[in-house]
């Protein structure tokens, strides 16, 4: 209720604040008997933690987790796995500049008004370090769906402030810092650019991330509430910075007609997929495509006006170590939330529906990569 | 967990389908001592059915709604709420040329392979027809909020195709058939020559639906998970045809830089509302802002092809009682989700915080219409 | 959150008052591809309903339910099944004299003191009425339990204030009006010679009420919180007037050495079944039986002192058609209670641990019916 | 939906085997504000550990308890609590030979069948070890009610085998290694007596332990599902080894006529208390008794038959660390459980009802410890 468990039959329940003894998560619902270790979790927290490239925060984290519980001779039991990565680099003197005052669109303003309670220490709970967890549960959903369904879920930047970046190939998302799925020299070159002068200025930038789910089996979703889409859209906007999701076409469907929105089906598949892999709330069988817009970090150099906790003008500026763009770690995040959604959505469609089958095959279902 | 309840304090459990006896819901959670009949409920289900314009289905429906517990004596007393409306109009030979293909872009064929069964009657559950319980709930929520906090919860459309609709002021969406803010003859004409000349054609448009809601108290929404802004996005998601969401600056995010996006604070209130009144999912005091595309009716009558259920080509025209554009009646709809997610988070927040006081004054906050 | 929804994956979402224009419920979660129609459930409501003999409440009610929404052709579809049933005699002068006092050992009181609403008409939503949805839900579960695993649910009273009533066989307890497993026409002269002589006194009784499940599969049930044990206490202490419940040995197990308790295992099955068919929480094949203290009536026509709303000393007598012995229309609600736990326990099975293989065959089960 | 979450508001999520690294817990939605730190949890994990006398287990565990998040500042910040305590005493060689066996009365058999993994270390999670982290969230929710409403949740043992041992005064239960309520010579010596004769015997013994809350307010609980006793037979039941839970009068019941069992009220308060302090599932503000049945522990060094897991006949004989009886360390939990009941319940009843006031004082609450 407290909204801090995600999911409902693959749950994850984090902890934690930015700068206290540690971070974690209980995962309950995994079905037994998948191997697992920490070396399945470890290299997904490493694509999301600070201080991998001069563009993010120079936070120092190993962010390294150990499995407590839920595993026995190598493979999940059935009963909670629990997972720890304990904080190593608590500089809250950082934050001193900041205790008394808000700063313009961050958390720390409602957290206060809500709780009673100002926990200074870098952004407390509401510090994007919170994502870390649901990752580290990301990632065991994620090797369960390519167990069992062959699914295979990818994300990469497409934008980063005014700058577009072409897809090319998912090979190249790794090739870089930035989650960009290119290796076009020019556009690596700008990127680096654009972030360098904006660390100079001590200001901030959004960005676009796009997420992908192939091979998603048709059948998964609820109807009217429990949507897949809907709760890819919840899952996408309780991410840190979002503020925006799109499925599909998205935004492209308002000035599009119904002869050219709706993809025709043939026996060989569907013909387009503004749909992004969902119709009805239900998946398809096609790709499932999300596109998200992520606002800049509210942390910043640059003075802005504020107010302290006695209601009075002040003047705030961030001196902290901050991602310049959080869009760019957004990737891996995004990845891994789109993960729990679809094991959630794969067990409550066992739950309801294992015995069904229907009269024909299905369509094939085409790549559109 | 199959996806029919909304709501985790207040709840909204619906059933039914299009042209089956009945649909309805139960509404659990109502506080008691409201003061509910019919009378207040029948307007908002009226704003949203069926036949009140050409523009819309010309289904004969009036969604009449009977209260079948909750209610002793004129007030609510705490106990479960529901609601009854017996469908009329239930012509499912209309659907007769399409028992056995599937709609492009429709939800019959993800429900066929889901649930092994096909209701072929108007959609069965997957039809818009099954908002009206959630309007319903929705006029109890808006009402309670209004009567305890002056939450105002309002709507309108801004888009339809290519054409965009000024706001001008709230008062006129209620005087013409597309919930347009705006009195312009111009305006007026030109979406309904577009409409007109949209049927004469056998298709159907995407629009665009903003929703705004006033006098939001600070501090409701939870952390990490159940943010306000994630579950509104999970909720408008969740609304038939909709296929993306925005809070605030949405996708503009983007190419914001942080000191531009971050609203400032003064102590007369904050300067700008980019955020949409939503800071780390917790409510800001700020008016919340909501933008969603809805995409074109599936149900066209201009020829596409598909297959059959037996994975053959087939050619699908539908030639029922179709709303060329289903963005027109998603307003009533729009401000009843955002009303049942206000009034959840509401509920949620005295359970936890209502013992909470902070230290200082909230600051004011300014309205930005 | 509100109380009136059981169940995880297989929900039962419950409305109504006594004496208001309807009762009824929401089934979600139902697996598509069962068979039902109201023929399927009126038997099980005919079980449980006033007026069936003279030693149960003389309230005139046909309870004759509609299935509004869920089923196609025939078929479940997968969506949610609302049962509607008309309340028809509300005859709630009858609660004239109680509507300014409250009746020693009925909920008047808290319901009064926790809403702040004082529904005076035939206990409003706390009656004994309010099961019968529930049993309407446990028919269909029922159903889909015995097609699927064979699985067999059924009850009996076994004791009747200090008249314990012997187990004979399950064929008779359909053949009297207590729900006995007996012919024994002593025993059955001596229950009817008690109820008479306790409807002479204005007074009522308590009783005993045990149910059984067979064939239960090995595996149903939670670890920690959600034990099937558990669950089934809930349930059943959720009926009206409950106040104990055992599972297997139940209170004997106090006195039992462990050496004389724990039920040894051989190839051929279990010897004994102390542990009531539950291990640890989770089913173990052999027969799940449950035995519950009924109390007795809190509505008497024997005068007790109480106190009336404005706190001031008061006697309270009551004159409407009460059963003498809520206990005896007990029967089918616990079974159906049972069945509901049992099924919503299947289905969560199926979405964790469907894949799961053991390696060798499950033991027997031996009957002991 | 997997069984390791406790409660609705109130959330307690437990982790972890017997023999793993560490067990704990994720408490969600304690209210901001509670002062807490080890030192408030820390000695009713004492209470419950293993080691304090010859009569329980002599596994050592010093249960060190490491709160990991949700306080700052020595106050509840609103944001989860996560509790860890490293397990220390891992001698697992000690259950090596019952790896391949399975122990009458004991859940390895159901979880194997139900997961197909066998965790023979220490009965891995089906271990009453895994209560220890509930005793911790017990404790925060002790601390809570009492500073809130002054709520008082006390236990004792009232029975061990044949010995029914009498309740004399709350101040006596500390005082001797039974949680007994007497200060009574006789009955301690033949408390110890029976228990060293156990030991000799290699055999165990069931228990009767009992429950008060004192000073809770009326109104807590939910009509039809939630009831008050349905949630605390629930919690209660699902504590390991409990086989069976009575609420006020239990049984008795049974035998109990209208006239004798309901509560009568007076301007004073309740005359008796049958109900338990729970009357329609709602809390009346007399005293909450509970009463319990703890089986005798299964894993016992007495040879018994069983099977392995080829289904072949075995003889089984368990030499690990046990309790002789499993009852003497359940009184904390009964009441930790006791309390997550309570907490709950008060965080409910404030979201709905929070606003209601009645007409009259509340009757006077007379005690009866």
């Amino acid at each position: 209720m407290s909204g801090n468990t995600f999911g409902t039959l693959f749950t994850v329940t984090t902890f934690g604040e930015s700068h206290g003894p540690a971070i974690g998560c209980v995962i309950d619902g995994c079905p037994p008997g998948l191997s697992l270790s920490e070396a399945d979790i470890q290299p997904e927290l490493d694509r999301r933690k600070p201080g991998t490239s001069r563009h993010v925060t120079q936070r120092q984290e190993s962010d390294t987790v150990e499995i407590l519980s839920g595993v026995f001779e190598g493979k999940t039991t059935g009963t909670p796995i629990a997972l720890l990565i304990r904080n190593e680099d608590q500089r809250s003197k950082d934050y001193g500049n900041i205790v008394e005052t808000f700063r313009p669109g961050h958390a720390d303003y409602t957290y206060w008004q809500k709780y009673g309670v100002r926990d200074y220490r870098g952004g407390g709970r509401s510090s994007a370090r919170l994502t870390a967890p649901a990752v580290g549960a990301g990632a065991i959903a994620k090797k369960w769906l390519k167990e069992q369904y062959g699914t295979e879920i990818r994300g990469y930047m497409s934008q980063l402030g005014e700058l577009t970046i072409p897809f090319e190939d998912w090979q190249h998302v790794h090739a870089n810092p930035f989650f960009a799925a290119t290796d076009n020299p020019t556009v690596l070159t700008n990127l680096e650019a654009y972030m360098d002068d904006l660390r100079k200025q001590g200001d901030s930038i959004g960005a676009r991330v796009n997420v992908v789910a192939q091979n998603v089996p048709v059948g998964w979703g609820e109807p009217i509430y429990d949507k897949l889409d809907a709760d890819i859209a919840y899952a996408m906007m309780g991410i840190n910075a979002v503020k925006g999701v799109e499925i599909g076409a998205g935004f492209a469907s308002i000035a599009q007609k119904g002869s050219e929105h709706g993809d025709e089906l043939t026996p060989e598949g569907f013909v387009g997929n503004n749909s992004g892999g969902v119709l009805g709330g239900i998946s398809s069988g096609q790709d499932i495509t999300v596109s998200m817009a992520i606002k800049p970090t509210s942390s910043i150099r640059t003075p802005r006006n504020s107010i302290d906790q006695q209601g009075q003008s002040s003047v705030v500026q961030t001196f902290g170590r901050h991602d310049p763009c959080v869009g760019i770690r957004a990737t891996p995040i995004a990845e891994a939330m789109l993960a729990l959604v679809l094991i959630d959505h794969a067990l409550r469609h066992r739950a309801q529906c294992v015995d069904v089958q229907v009269a024909t095959p299905k369509i094939a279902a085409k790549k559109e990569g």
